[in-house]
């Protein structure tokens, strides 16, 4: 693991998500910027001094000499330190799995794909909220044509949790997030508005083609972005709207999308995510896990029986689990199947980042739409 | 009564609203283009024959001689037939209460606004969602500063019941909203996307100062739109988005607003409409009719103790109400109070039809913001 | 009307229910036990002062001498004060309908129904709650098979507002629904544990045979009971809980009712009323009105297009309405059909006074079931 | 572990709860009652197939000769199978977390109970709803005095997936569950009656006194109640009512519960379990993880930040962890703290099957009210 140190948030997800369905076990990482604080972080993990290291390049170097070494490396840093690590792992034959957005900038991104594409190694990115059973169910439905053609798709991610300038008060989250030199050209699109994009691309299967966007800082002294509010055309000709925001003062981790075909709409939200909301003209459904027959990649990514809530750990680890279902059948040359295979990856990290520097460039321009490409 | 005869749909919950609370009474009317038609509905609403009129103008002519003549008339014909009855009433002494759009065009409703200043007469539009008690909570707390500075609405109203070409099958309610002979320029627009910017405007008490709009026409065949998503932003600097649909299959009459402020939000979502939301950092809240401490606006337009349900016919009926009062005290020599004056009039139609008159604009236009003004 | 003056809850609430619909009209009343207040509570109703009578005496009297006298009484004042009235107006003549719970006693209540029996006119009981049209639908779905064989009803209603001994503070309707002089034997389980007890039956189609209770009196001081909890079984062989509360503080007003069948289960809450939930070990499903194909009885007591909430004003109206067409049918020799006669009446009223008196007895017993019959 | 062999439910469950914070390893176990099925099982899990043993008495006598012995052991056989290695490994030195009810009747809990005093070693027992950390609020909230004195519990736990004999068609859950051999002398009321019982003692801190209990076999054939529904009498003079049900098709896991006080009330469901209601006469509010002042019980058992839904698993890792916590600083010498030591233990088996005992002898009883001790 690199980043993930005291003090962080998604680093200590990433450690569950890996380690719930004991497929994978944490040996070592570089957890910090500083050599004391890695060590101390790994010692309050209860790892072998020895695998704590005090970075990245030291510890893929050593890594790489273990007959014991690490498989595969986890990548939970600020934006600015995902490219150097990840093109290191790989070009030293581990797998990588590691945060979104993929990089720094689109450009950096594209240079990692041909990495990944290069080395053949497996690349996993953790949008994790594909993770979750009932985002499976809808993109099975919409595959299957249950609401025939798709005319409209609103996906939102308010947050309230950046609605005072809490970065300038020592919250370590919202520093690096509101800092142009770790998280690039954007605030709340690229952390936030990336998984919006993503969840209304994998559930779909529709691309965005352009969008008109209306950039917004909200509160007094931010660099970059803390709200946005996007229109959307997709490839079949549906429209749509996006809306991502850290000062929506009272919501929490809002993710939501709904679905509207000519037969009927398809609606989800993150904090009650068994529910599945299916609607037509004739009638209201919800779908759970495991109530009636749901599609073989819902089942694929649920572990207990109805009733039972699952949450976003286990989504976040249905990201991991796969990722470490496929390098396991990959090293012991199988050929991994299609529910190992369904994880985010470096093409979807390309993605994310056009679709920042496009919400960023229309937010400047007064053009109304911007192409996506 | 002008309009509303048989097979109507918005005419009976006019005529429900107007009787619930025993302060109005129907006495006759002009219920249909054709005089058969409109002395058989008066028919079947247990009328004196000799009050069920073959058009408006032979009512009011009539009306006006009669000593016990009617006080006000309700009109709720399509949108083109608005302008004529309500000009003509006023102009021989009734006191008029009219559906929504107020006209079909900018320039007739300014016209009708100069004779409602002319002749001093009571003008109610029937805006009837800021009816419902908890909108004037949610008003009146914005009102109090319980969000602070106001930075972010977000206001849909998706219905589903144009998703298919119904219009072309018969269903009378859906020919006249999609002919623009007898809708104006704007198909869902100016049917609920009126409302929802009246709705806005009216609990935030700010103005739509420009907006930028992706206006559609999803369902093939159809020359006015049925969808339409628009980026607001407001006169004291808050953004927004306003979207209005007919053809989201699956969805009935969801009208929500969401307003963020500095401090938290406020959200109401039509269908459940006891229920106002309040979220802050620091908790979850939700309000209800006659719980705890309201405000008396809340109070004025509550009839039952708690958990007694009120719905959408006793909202509509507040605005009925709360006109016949402010007619009864007006004819009365009183001063109607501030209660009694708490009814949508002549300059929230303005207001709509500025509104309709931009989005449609801003459809057909490459530029990205056009002032609505 | 008798009852209902200035100050009473369910006497306003019978006039909306009465006019909302255009089928009634209220002329004239003995509103209150002393002339004065009877006199001011129908001037404040805009009522003619020669029909606002002193006592229901007087007013049934003189009515019945009138040309155009009433065609019907209301009933709405406390239960010690429903059965003189009540007959007097039947043996006059008049049809009724009458607040629950039907009499002070079920030896009244047998005596009332010889009345109803020897005179043949129309006599409702307003058990509102059964007039929400998705009570409708549910009674439909069992009648029809969809759950199968019932196994299991759990029916609940918990009250707040008697959670402290607000009788002494001047609450007016604390007041004599805790007096036994006037509410009868029972407190909370004769006013509300009735309108439990008729809905279980009126949805399922079964009756009670025995049940065994637990009947307390938790705030200090109170004669009456102010909570039950009840456990039931029915006629089919089905078992129960019935519980009943005014000191479930926080809970409004709380009615709900869960059928389990052989096949699946039906749920519905009172505060959320146009919602019937449908669940199975395959599916969940939410019915409301008008969407997809519902039972003639659901959409015989619907007046709006779907997504449009009606709540208890038009369920309580339902009632009013039924009867009126009822009564009108009779009065002009017609055989009123099944929908007019869907309301509750004088057999109801016994049920719930059998249910009454079993429930305090049992309170009281060391056996544990009690027949009641 | 065991038990949690190929085809059981709950030791997966187990694993996950274990695994996931990284302060439990599993090294090894009796998977099975066939030693070749404990091997497959065990190989399934990547275990060292040496430690995969043939039973539990094998394992418990190997390991306890190995310097890397098992520090602790999990029991998740049928309840027939709890009483023996509990005993066997608790006199081996062997900490023991026991899946519940504790044991196969109130005498063997006795039993065992002594075992655990005499030796000393820690005792967890797997009432797993306990560990969510909105009932570590409620819990917290009662206890500071929010809701006054306690007047009224209702406690439900329905589940529906025995409304068919499944446990003939081969369903191995269903099959030990029904079978008296097996589960003893109780079906629903042992499997989920218990929880039911736990949750309301815990949450509330009362004890019920007494119960009268209405115990069916609803399924035919079944030797074993599959529904049961109770009056309950606690210690401070507060009623209640538990039931209990497997047959109630087309409910899931619904565990839940309603707590009223003098001065409102708390209530919560399992299936939604991130919110805690409070309602009061004044207002409702609703509490989740991480969002305002939580108690430091709840913030101790949450994982990550607010909006991100934690689950089942969480909970039941929550029993895991303090479990381990305690056992690590007991074998370290170092006190546990109140955080470490809230986890449910022998004394919450004893409770469970007096529950269990005296709903039995209700249910075949006439007298009303039997004492629970």
């Amino acid at each position: 693991m690199v980043g993930g140190g005291q003090g962080a948030f998604i680093g200590g997800v990433h450690r569950i998500a890996a380690l719930m369905d004991g497929e994978l076990d944490l040996v070592g990482g570089a957890f910090s910027s500083t050599p004391e604080k890695s060590k101390a972080s790994g010692q309050d993990l209860m790892l072998d001094p020895a695998r704590c290291y005090g970075d990245f390049k030291e510890m893929i170097q050593t890594e790489k000499r273990r007959a014991d070494r690490m498989d595969a490396i986890s990548i939970v840093t600020p934006n600015n330190m995902h490219f150097a690590p990840a093109k290191m792992a790989l070009e030293n034959g581990f797998h990588v799995i590691c945060d979104k957005p993929v990089c720094f900038s689109l450009s950096e991104a594209k240079r990692l794909k041909d990495v990944v594409d290069k080395t053949g190694l497996t690349f996993a990115l953790t949008h994790n909220y594909t993770g979750y059973p009932m985002i499976k169910e809808a993109r099975a439905l919409i595959k299957n044509g249950v609401l025939g053609q798709i005319r409209k798709v609103i996906v939102e991610y308010p947050q309230g949790w950046l609605s005072f300038p809490i970065e300038k008060e020592g919250a370590k989250q919202a520093e690096w997030r509101t800092d142009p030199k770790r998280s690039g050209i954007a605030g709340a699109v690229g952390d936030i508005g990336t998984h919006a994009e993503n969840l209304a691309e994998y559930v779909t299967g529709l691309k965005i083609t352009e969008l008109c966007a209306d950039v917004n800082r909200v509160v007094a002294g931010r660099v970059l972005d803390d709200d946005a509010n996007v229109l959307l055309h997709f490839d079949n000709g549906a429209n749509g709207i996006l809306h991502c925001s850290q000062i929506c003062n009272g919501d929490l981790n809002g993710l939501n999308i709904r679905v509207y075909g000519e037969l009927g709409t398809l609606q989800w939200h993150q904090e009650k995510p068994m529910y599945l909301q299916h609607k037509t003209t004739e009638g209201h459904q919800i779908y759970q896990p495991s109530v009636g027959k749901l599609s073989d990649f819902t089942n694929a990514n649920t572990r207990i029986p109805f009733g039972h809530p699952e949450g976003y750990l286990e989504a976040f680890a249905n990201i991991y689990r796969n990722f470490a279902r496929t390098v396991r059948k990959r090293m012991n040359g199988e050929t991994p199947n299609e529910f190992d295979l369904d994880f985010p990856g470096i093409e979807d990290g390309i993605r994310g980042l056009k679709f920042v520097e496009t919400v960023i460039a229309s937010g400047k321009s007064n053009s109304k739409w911007l192409k996506m490409r």
